[in-house]
């Protein structure tokens, strides 16, 4: 039996979580990644998150199907068109509503079940356009609701839920995963790809990625359209 | 248009969250139900709700599919025996990890896309059972969560997690529900149903509903194994 702490680590597929995951496993935890399909536009995702786990070694990988479409409200559910970067302020039309607290919850639920304490999620202040579930207030309050919910606050513990990227820089990323030995080309980043899964490199996704790779002075690997 | 203001709804299908639908009713919200298929092994409920949402003229209800059994770690989703009343104290092996967390996700999330600012939710501090998640702290933690992860931080508005059940012991809520008219022949309660769908009389959850019917001084109309 492993005597590492286990960690619950939110995996996307893009360059955030994946770059998560690597932190967690430096950090010597056993990893139990959890992704989600609900009904998202950019389904390259989906396969991306899949090589990602298998190729990083995790100990467990579960994916949950849930569809957000059922209610759309956001252009990465519903039939809203992508915009290209630049094109507004304020929250934009690709946030999801309640997307973050919706999987920090079933990373609760699940820690829960395993044992765990440590949730990762790759939230970020800097580049993480205004979408607000990715503000530390959030992730604080997150914390403390779940240990007010689950057997945590009977048994006097909480949920440690580690956002490793909070104040770092998009190009700070890269170079942290490059470092940790991270092949940023599992990772799928673009909101709107080609039918055969190329990259726009007009979204606001693309802008902060392919941005972050110059930047950070490490090759670009993704190939766009 | 109606100018009635919206809420949402969790019902399972249950004596309680039906009473609390009668509540929103009487309030005169207008009632998007929301519900969960959770693999459950009281699969009976997920016909009630929908039976009590078609009886209530809800405007909309949505069920969501969810596997909590990819992990298990309750009687109620996992192949663990759910036990007869009385046989253990603390948090009981019917409590599904993070449960409640995960369905106001779902709520506040349908919430914000709908443009309503309440929600509705059958806990309950007095016969809960010993459920973490459903104590006063919990909710009114989670109504903070919600308020920072959303756009109601932004505009400067909060979500109003209702529970009107929370202080009613079991009789006071059926004596409730009954004098708005609840039939509640149509809710299920018991976690163990026989293959018919009949309640097994001995379980925690029908221990409590019986013995409530019996102090409100309504008829139980329900059918035992």
């Amino acid at each position: 039996m492993s005597d590492k702490k286990k960690a619950v680590i939110l995996l996307s597929g893009g360059l955030d979580s994946a770059t998560c995951l690597a932190i967690a496993r430096k950090e010597n935890f056993e990893c139990y990644a959890l992704s989600f399909d609900y009904g998202q536009r950019h389904r390259n995702e989906v396969e991306a998150a899949k090589k990602i786990a298998a190729t990083m070694c995790v100990k467990e990988h579960i994916f949950i199907n849930i569809d957000l479409r059922k209610w759309g409200g956001s252009a990465l559910t519903d039939n809203i068109e992508v915009p290209e970067a630049g094109s507004a302020t304020g929250i934009p039309i690709t946030y999801v509503p309640a997307r973050n607290t919706i999987f920090l919850s079933f990373a609760v639920g699940w820690a829960e079940t395993l044992g765990a304490r440590d949730i990762f999620v790759g939230v970020n202040s800097v580049d993480y356009s205004g979408y607000p579930d990715c503000r530390p207030e959030f992730i604080a309050s997150f914390s403390e609701t779940a240990r007010l919910g689950t057997k945590a606050c009977d048994e006097n513990w909480k949920f440690i839920i580690h956002a490793p990227l909070q104040y770092l820089k998009k190009h700070e990323i890269i170079k942290l995963g490059s470092d940790l030995g991270l092949d940023y080309s599992l990772t799928h980043s673009c909101y709107n790809p080609s039918p055969e899964g190329k990259a726009c490199g007009k979204c606001d996704s693309c802008r902060l990625r392919s941005q972050g790779f110059s930047e950070a002075g490490v090759p670009d690997p993704t190939i766009y359209a």
